[in-house]
């Protein structure tokens, strides 16, 4: 359904203007399907504003290339080409410049999950971007290899109008807590039920 | 997670070629967020695999185009211009050619429904595109516009290697028997719920 008018009127003294533009932290979590599907048809709502988006995948699939990889790089060369919608960029953990600390090595994935988190908070703080997609950004919580109690003080008072989108399984209470949004993409029915494979153009 | 090999073994006797390019119907269903965003994720991937996609929007908004929208049809143009990924199709119900039918009244919604749905069983009988969006499908079948047995048995017996996705709350029984995936956006939290009004960028 076309979703529209709040049914309820806040009491928070906020103006209109001030409340549409409220900074959202979405979160997508669930044993479902659409989790980073959806994060990506929001990175394309963000291209058509023309704001800038940066996407963090946290866990590398180093298998393949994904195929929202390279539509969103078409739009971002769309964009540098003609000037329409957005810049967007993506960063695989452990492909990056500075996530590689030996080149003839992979990297440490915990290590690069660090070093992740750490470019998104030098970028929340420098106002970076309009839309931060941290793809599958749940697991290095949940493994402990980030300190969540860092991570929700930097999301919840991240400055301006900054957008983002977290994805992944089992996201901590805490993470819900201070979003806008949380959704779990709850299985139905699943492909991987009935032996189905995961085939190209769907699962990636 | 990175989504990988299925746990079972199907006992289907189909070959693993076979398997993998079974086509899919994926339902996205529930009261959250997220259902068409990840339909429109879907078509990121099938851009990339160079696939024909056809979006049919069978409630018509009317107050805006959506920022997926135009992010995907600058994708469509990409294709025509350079030959990359696939052609992308969208079709507004209640605003294509076939479904206005006095130029100057706003069209009957629940006969702009039907029109689609015929349009959309044309084409699945003449194998026209690998990927069908039929966002907010739900709808005209909830509310008796279309004829669920005739939905059912077209979307069931279609030939070929056609992928489907269908968005919306409430889908049918009927339809989530013969999908291949079906995911239920669940609420956790909505923004609507504290007041939030919709935002650019973000809800279109």
């Amino acid at each position: 359904m076309p979703e529209g008018l709040p049914p309820a009127t806040a009491e928070d003294g906020l103006t209109q203007r001030r409340r549409r533009l409220r900074p959202a932290l979405i979160i997508n979590t669930g044993d479902g399907k659409g989790k980073t599907t959806a994060a990506m048809g929001l990175a394309l709502r963000a291209w058509h504003q023309g704001w800038s988006t940066a996407v963090y995948q946290f866990i590398k699939s180093g298998k393949w290339t994904t195929g929202e990889q390279l539509a969103l790089a078409a739009l971002d060369a769309e964009h540098r080409r003609t000037g329409a919608g957005g810049p967007i960029e993506w960063h695989a953990t452990g492909s990056g410049r500075r996530w590689v600390r030996k080149p003839d090595e992979e990297p440490d994935q915990s290590e690069a999950a660090r070093d992740a988190w750490a470019e998104v908070k030098e970028r929340l703080a420098g106002e970076r971007h309009q839309l931060y997609v941290l793809d599958e950004f749940t697991y290095p919580l949940a493994w402990g290899w980030l300190d969540l109690a860092d991570v929700v003080e930097t999301l919840r008072d991240r400055p301006g109008i900054q957008h983002v989108v977290i994805t992944g399984r089992g996201a901590p209470a805490e993470l819900v807590e201070i979003a806008t949004t949380a959704t779990s993409m709850t299985k139905v029915k699943h492909p991987f039920d009935t032996g189905q494979k995961g085939q190209a153009g769907i699962e990636w």
